[in-house]
């Protein structure tokens, strides 16, 4: 067993709309002269660590355990998992 | 000019607790006998497409600006700024 670095990324699907990132781009970026800003999507990050046998297992297991727990909801959001090679 | 996608993390100091991350393990993922996870940190992912004329110049204007703009609290936060190679 070791602890292996998980990631997850939960953020709204493309095709619906992200409020939050829209009023960063807006109100804060271009109305202060950051006009080489294009676009601004926010996403929650949860920065895990994951016992578990292999890399594999521990992204198989948060992905497992995100989708149980109902972490995101899976009508507007997309759950991405990645697990970092090194140990924790 | 071409448009680089940006990734910028914004998360709590290591020493600065977090009780968003605290709460979803213990009362969460714990309870819901998914011990294996060992530690959870939350954090704030603006997912961004800036216009520059390299990769290193849009990683350097969103620094800048994220710093300028006060996106993050420094006293508390760190901010993690990323240039993707590829074009957004």
């Amino acid at each position: 067993m070791r602890v292996y670095r998980v990631h997850v990324t939960i953020e709204n699907k493309p095709l619906v709309r992200d409020p939050e990132g829209e009023v960063i781009l807006r109100d804060l970026m271009i109305k202060n002269g950051f006009e080489c800003v294009r676009k601004v999507r926010t996403a929650k990050l949860l920065k895990m660590e994951v016992e578990a046998d292999s890399e594999a297992e521990a992204k198989e297991i948060t992905a497992k355990m995100c989708n149980e727990l109902r972490i995101y909801n899976p009508v507007v959001s997309i759950c991405t998992v990645t697990a970092t090679s090194g140990e924790a």
